[in-house]
């Protein structure tokens, strides 16, 4: 059936598929740009507006009524903003020569015509290969948490998995099938949750967006919770075990190991759901809306916004989808703008800004990582710095991990990311926002950010990074990276110039152990040791042995600082630098105790 | 003397005078560029490098080891640096043609060549011709809150209040003359520390440089604390009582109120540390020495930076002194670049960007206010804000009060400011960052800040204000203002459409009251009430006013949304509010309850 009973002819008819983030959006800013436009949500699920980034905080239970998730209903969309939400409308069908769409309801198909469309369905959960995953899911003991129905089901589960008869005196166990944002806020839940758990992730590490050095930081805030991180390989079967005491399900991993679960999560991302749109037309990439600047389609009047659209990355010039609710939301916005014909702005290229809280860590990112840019051919350099997030004189001081991607040509900043306690979010927030102006890492030095002891440092993190970056650029700076590691112990002189104390902890084999304060007074005995190697010279953190490095360069040596110091060095060697570090004093001939 | 013995005709010689935040920065900085220049720092006092931002929270007791305030020392700075350190060396004399300072010391006066000279004297505390002021500081029961002689002074005297002879029953009693940011830290510590505190400041409000709708939140915090706030009046008097157990000062207000009180804490500012060097032929404006971009004095040889010289605000263009930490840090590594002429970029113009935490809230604020707008005659519009710090779903959000200042030719971002329990300290670095890239308020739309729901939310509280923005440069958005209030009253229809329980509790007399929700169906009712006039507006925040706003524009009314609604308008009328507002449902005629 066409519905046409409330299309009345002198009223534009905007139709906008998907609620939630993206086309929530749209639809209320049009409303706001046109008091008489005849809006039309087509939801398919229940909720028109809903918490998707909360799921996990409620399967926790820190979230601890499901109401909250539920932002907007249709009732308070139809009395604030006089929008016509339709919930159990699943759009199937799109004819862009009649400007109609259909969706499927409980009740058959409709069919509504439309001036303006805007494609919001949103992306779905991605299910891998995996024998026995689809039995699993059929049977409810394996889930994705992509919907507010799987977060109440999951928690559901939580708690009655903690009912101490269903699990035969043995503590629950929950795997989850990838260690990406979604699938670590996830352990995280089911840990707090009371459960064992277990994250298994294909690629080489947890959160692969982030680089390695910073990963293996959360690795071990997992583990401190108790999360089991299993990474670099996947899961090959599940195996069915139905039955009261037993694990209802068994997961085979690559390597053989077979672990006995009661609940399976699988998060292992997301693909945009737009096979009706396609179908009809559509132009997608790899089933993603490809959209111009102001989230227009390949078809006149249809516009997309969200997760099922692709964006040009702004560093790489890569096109891709980023299925994050902040640009989602902000599109929506502007594309309504669009839709009125008012746009004075371009849809921005979205950063790909994330951040992730584990434990008492918080990770986030922003902009290009190295995978992004070795792919893109993009020629750049890391520094790395592990300042405080605030005074150190300051009670509560904890350590940042930082590091900046830049261009090796002219510094440009190309990404950032951070793991820490406390500060992190801050810090990305004002690298994406320098990222997003085009700021040369140099410029960072001159930010005026608020500076009083409980908040920074008067020289902030963002500065200190922006003086390394001015340091590169201008060539007071030379820098090795932990992974040139093998190379360094193979041809140069490894100068330590940590304390004695800290060089006993754990050190390079070959390395000469000079403290930083005694280079100068040294330097006869670090040019014999160097015997015309170059030296690489490295303290904790790299700020001693910046000092080191200039006092070398000054004198004549091929002398760089590693990047990061031990500190990175050890993050990035992961479980490995037991393997590599020598513990004890060999190497070593301090004259004085520090 | 002419001190030459260690001054090598091949070394360079820099002589820096003043340790501290930039005097050391140039220092260092110029040690990491020349590992063979002689490089002398004259430090009047016995600490060439301590935490004068951690001065209050000695006092407080938060920070318990004033060895935490000293971040180095000469001998520290002669093993990492070779930096030839003097303490207790006042630089009184300078004679530019012969290239020499003087510097009075314990053993008489020395002289110094200098082949380069870097000023950073710093600013020292102003002392009001207050009568009785000099006899009381001399006497050691007033005191400035500069040094780290003073902050051990007046802990110890904090500590010795406490002990209950020396107060005979009566708490021991503080006045603090001053509430910008040093007084309230001031205030703040020594009430941690258990005194009766009072707080005078001349200006209307505490924190002068915030504006007066975010002030008054500052205000009620601090009465929160237990501190009394004396504000729009000045201390004209303090009279000595010597004796055991009476006060031994007396304060007398302009009000003709006298405050008795055991210690007084002196903090109205700080003024430039110049004469000798402006008795010497360099430039100063107001006792402030003026430099270029290169923080190159009028004299040839001469570079200064830091609390000493003037600078340019980057929003108005006015030249004022900047006498903050950061910036004198980060101008003191620029500088050194200059001296050792291999500068690549020039001393950042400082936004003032400034932030001090008040008990369980934070003040911040970044580029102009309205006193330095109206002063140099821009013409700006003023949006304000209270979003939640976070997700509103996640537990613990709590609600920023925001403003932001925007040139009104084309939406350029001037100033920011906020107010708040939580991340405060993150919106302000992302607006100071934005506005050192010379964003436009909508461009604040585009920042991909990082969203979970612990940080943020998907539409950050700075998108939100540069959706803001974007309205009001587009005219989708048009404010009246809380200092408009007397002229809207007289002239203007002012619809609340809040509930009516939100209206009941204090409304503005004559007031329509229909609520958002109903605003489409009681137009007929909203234009009789006019009669002709404009309507203005208001809810408690302004995002349903704003909603309701869009809906009489669009029907032909000339409508106009109160900027941050009765939240502002109650902050901006502080204890003015409860005369102004009505209180019942007098002029209220709603359909239903919410």
């Amino acid at each position: 059936m066409t519905d046409s009973t409330d299309a009345r002819p002198d009223r534009l008819r905007i139709v906008v598929v998907g609620g939630v983030a993206g086309g929530m959006s749209a639809a209320a800013r049009a409303r706001r740009l046109d008091e008489d436009a005849d809006i039309v949500v087509l939801e398919r699920g229940d909720h028109p507006s809903f918490a998707n980034c909360g799921l996990p905080y409620y399967v926790s239970g820190e979230i601890a009524d499901p109401a909250k998730l539920l932002v907007q209903t249709p009732a308070s969309l139809r009395a604030a903003l006089d929008l016509d939400v339709r919930t159990r409308h699943d759009a199937v069908g799109l004819d862009p020569d009649a400007r109609t769409v259909t969706a499927r309801t409980p009740d058959g198909t409709v069919t509504l015509a439309y001036d303006a469309l805007v494609l919001a369905p949103g992306a779905r959960a991605v299910l891998p290969p995996i024998p026995g995953l689809a039995d699993a899911l059929e049977a409810g003991v394996a889930t994705t948490l992509r919907t507010v129905d799987d977060a109440v089901a999951l928690r559901d589960r939580v708690v009655a998995l903690r009912e101490p008869t269903t699990t035969a005196g043995r503590p629950a166990r929950a795997v989850v099938l990838g260690a990406g944002f979604i699938g670590l806020e996830a352990a995280e839940a089911l840990r707090l949750a009371g459960l064992d758990v277990d994250v298994v992730e294909l690629a080489p590490h947890v959160l692969p967006p982030l680089e390695r050095e910073l990963a293996t930081l959360v690795t071990a805030e997992l583990e401190r919770l108790g999360i089991r991180v299993r990474d670099g390989l996947g899961a090959v079967e599940l195996h069915r075990s139905p039955g009261a005491a037993a694990a209802p399900v068994a997961v085979e991993l690559a390597d053989g190991e077979v672990i006995d679960a009661d609940l399976v999560v699988v998060s292992v991302g997301v693909t945009p759901d737009t096979a009706p749109f396609e179908a009809a037309g559509v132009a997608c990439e790899r089933g993603a809306i490809v959209v111009d600047e102001h989230g227009r389609t390949s078809v006149p009047g249809i516009w997309a916004v969200g997760d099922a659209t692709v964006s040009t990355d702004p560093v790489t010039g890569v096109r891709r989808p980023v299925p994050l609710a902040g640009p989602a939301n902000r599109a929506g916005r502007l594309v309504a703008d669009d839709v009125m014909g008012v746009a004075t702005r371009p849809v921005p290229r979205p950063l790909g800004t994330a951040i992730v809280r584990v434990g008492e860590l918080t990770a986030a990112l922003t902009g290009a990582n190295r995978a992004a840019l070795d792919a893109a051919g993009v020629a750049y350099e890391t520094i790395h710095l592990h300042p405080g997030n605030h005074a150190g004189y300051f009670p509560g001081a904890s350590q940042l991990h930082l590091l900046l991607h830049l261009r090796r040509t002219d510094g440009a900043l190309l990404g950032a990311q951070a793991v820490g306690r406390n500060g992190v979010d801050k810090r990305i927030d004002v690298l994406a926002t320098a990222l997003r102006h085009g700021a040369r890492g140099g410029d960072l030095v001159d930010l005026d950010l608020a500076y009083a002891p409980p908040y920074g440092s008067a020289k902030d993190p963002v500065n200190l990074a922006g003086m390394m970056a001015d340091n590169l650029t201008s060539g007071v700076l030379a820098q090795w990276q932990a992974r040139d590691l093998d190379d360094v112990l193979a041809t140069a002189l490894v100068l330590d110039v940590r304390s004695p104390a800290e060089y006993a902890t754990g050190h390079l084999p070959g390395a000469l152990n000079v403290p930083h304060t005694q280079v100068r007074e040294r330097l006869a005995e670090i040019r014999a040791a160097a015997a015309g190697r170059a030296v690489r010279v490295h303290c904790a953190s790299g700020m001693r042995s910046y000092l080191a490095h200039r006092v070398l360069v000054e004198e004549g040596f091929d002398s760089a600082n590693l990047s990061g110091g031990m500190l990175t060095l050890t993050a990035w060697l992961g479980r490995d630098a037991k393997d590599v570090l020598v513990v004890g004093e060999t190497g070593s001939s301090p004259k004085e105790l520090p």
